[in-house]
């Protein structure tokens, strides 16, 4: 007998018949003797929804009532999901994040857990009932008050769930048979992942892919927890996010691709300070001006200064949203910076290879750039992990880059590699 | 400064500009000087679209579930308010039915209130902030659950609290100017009553009237706590609901009419059981069987038996949605009862004539039937309490026995009174 954490999405529990669906599921989970813990999102667009309302009522809405109200999704999804399993003659007992113990700091809208005492749910697990937790909130014993995780903060509620009660795994489920190659949407012969390792999904997660929660990612392989994506729609056994440790004693690691995929990312933006002179402590200003401002900083280049002048251009990618943050906070230190102009732009993408494998594999790099060449893919900015190559280019050639890297590094779902000739990295 | 309960009906916070024209009602209260601590219901249709979904998903949805699902529609209304009062610089701080201190039995559904803790309200008032608090739950310390009220429950939350507030008064929102002598949809000459004594608000719930909830206005009675009933929508003054000794004490119990109003209940149907014995225990037995189906029962009457059988009809009114319950109780017990056939009639309506005045002013029976007879309605079962009559009549003639009372009366909003002799009641 297993204990198993299963978290379902907002699609799917998207309507009643989803909901049954879904109640089905976990039902014929415990027939076959185990234990199971839900977590749940709210329905569909419910939270849309729930913000569209809070726009319509306040210009900036107050941030412990914006939890309250985005809160009552979970709660509506949870009861509806407790209710259809009693009608399938099992007790199904909700919980919200508060009553499941998830205890948070008291930070509004980006609450970090501190701290899971599932008293409740080990309860609820002893008189054989089926706990069903609201996903994505939790409770700040400091103040009392109701908190949210942010956005799919539902998937962090599920491992963190899954640690605290010693599951034996977390399956997420979603609309999607798991983790693919790329995104089908943008490479067609994307294919499924049977399993990858954390710094993988890890870095699928940093580089864009919107499957699964950094956080949650992370918190799994704190904990060596076995992770895995499925769909809620079909039996696919979709994709283990696993350790390589765990892989090598399953006998997976060889057949382990060297290359997992590809990412795109279209949510950046990149800004150019131009002519900043070449000396100690330029750069310490500019990014303490945008620290200051909590503006996220991916990536970032500095020119080799020209000689004539002494000056370089600094620049950096931003999420979208942070452009006029940084912007102003930027214009506010002008003087301690000392740079010319502040030149922004919206229009690229980051296309991102990932792979584990990398490491030990010379060559990459170069049959990455030679895709991107023969692509006619120009590439602006490059920056590079141990276990992953990204590129910025511009927004319109980032689907044709995606697909020729794929092609390249073999992904095509029935493809053969093409691989550029080329040595070291 | 007075402390003020205000409670804002679903209608009164049917959609986001709604809620800002609450929201500016509320801080203008403050503005002037008072405490205000605020009571809200679900957004208009939300809590019949949470129904809705949970039968979609549940033939008998569990209690417990259900509450939790219900409760959801408070808390988006509450938060929003919150919000909007923050944006005209107030602090709004909401509460849950648990955060605030409303403790219940564990009764799901309808839940009754056994002690009200309200530290969180004292302490945001303290703070100068304004609680808005949902409506219509609680929390039973027992299970530690989410529990409800039952429908219309939200009046009682605000009279509960303001009790336990030791608050000035509680004004009870809704979209009508307060409580008419009759339902103006029936009788378009209703007016609107400036002040009613509590017993007058009792009769007039008891009757059917849908303006306040009978707990609420039982609960405020004992605690002597002035009601008051207005509309969101207007700045009438509403309709006062009081003691007479605080009417006396105002100056207002001379001008007071001996008539308050005229109220018709659609909502009942009329059960017969022929042919009883007319023997001790035979009523005991047929009351037993309702009492022990949780049938409530409102009329009782047993006709003069016949010499020649010694048996006698019983007829008693009940809900319609009743009715195959009783019937089932009372054929169960059918050895015990020992009847000939049980009938039922759906197409009924009682008709109510309530005021204070009647017990000191003979004639108001006779006046009552008088205009009755006039109208040509008839009337099947009788029923009086001090200080109300009612009548049963076929459905399709209560309008114009409403109507008819009414003008008898003298109610009518530009009429004179029409007054048929007669004497002793």
């Amino acid at each position: 007998m297993a204990l198993i954490v299963q978290k379902y999405g907002g699609s799917s529990v998207a309507d009643a018949a989803s909901i049954l669906r879904v109640a089905r599921r976990i039902v014929e989970t415990v027939a076959a003797g185990n234990q199971v813990v839900v977590v749940v999102s709210a329905m569909g667009d419910t939270t849309d929804d729930l913000i569209d309302l809070a726009q319509q009522v306040s210009a900036a809405p107050a941030p412990r009532e914006y939890d309250m109200l985005l809160t009552s999704g979970e709660r509506i999804s949870m009861a509806l999901l407790a209710m259809a399993i009693h009608d399938l003659g099992f007790e199904g007992r909700s919980f919200t994040g508060s009553q499941a113990g998830l205890i948070t700091d008291s930070q509004h809208g980006a609450a970090r857990i501190v701290e899971v005492t599932p008293v409740r749910v080990q309860e609820a697990l002893a008189d054989g009932a089926i706990p069903i937790i609201a996903g994505f909130q939790g409770f700040s014993r400091e103040t009392k008050d109701i908190t949210t995780l942010g956005r799919g903060g539902s998937d962090t509620t599920a491992v963190a769930l899954a640690v605290a009660l010693a599951a034996d795994m977390c399956e997420i489920y979603t609309d999607v048979d798991g983790v693919f190659s790329a995104d089908p949407r943008l490479v067609p012969a994307a294919r499924q992942l049977p399993r990858l390792e954390y710094e993988e999904m890890l870095e699928f997660a940093a580089a864009g892919a919107k499957v699964l929660h950094l956080r949650c990612v992370e918190y799994a392989r704190r904990a060596a927890l076995a992770l895995f994506v499925r769909s809620s729609f079909s039996q696919h056994p979709g994709t283990a996010i696993t350790s390589r440790a765990r892989m090598e004693e399953e006998g997976h690691a060889m057949e382990q691709p060297i290359i997992a995929g590809v990412a795109v990312d279209l949510s950046d933006a990149k800004v150019t300070i131009t002519s900043v002179p070449d000396e100690p402590g330029r750069a310490a200003a500019i990014f303490e001006a945008l620290a200051g401002a909590d503006v996220n900083i991916d990536m970032i280049v500095q020119n080799v200064s020209a000689k004539t002048t002494g000056r370089t251009d600094v620049t950096f990618t931003c999420p979208t949203g942070s452009v006029a943050t940084a912007r102003a906070a930027l214009e506010s230190s002008r003087d301690r910076i000392g740079f010319d102009e502040l030149l922004h732009d919206e229009h690229i993408a980051k296309v991102s290879l990932i792979g584990a494998g990398m490491k030990q594999h010379p060559g990459v790099s170069a049959t990455f750039f030679s895709a991107l060449a023969h692509a006619g893919v120009n590439v602006e900015l490059i920056s590079t992990s141990e276990i992953r190559i990204s590129v910025v280019t511009r927004a319109e050639t980032a689907q044709q880059a995606a697909q020729a890297v794929h092609t390249a590094f073999g992904l095509d779902a029935s493809g053969e590699a093409v691989v550029y000739a080329g040595s070291g990295r």
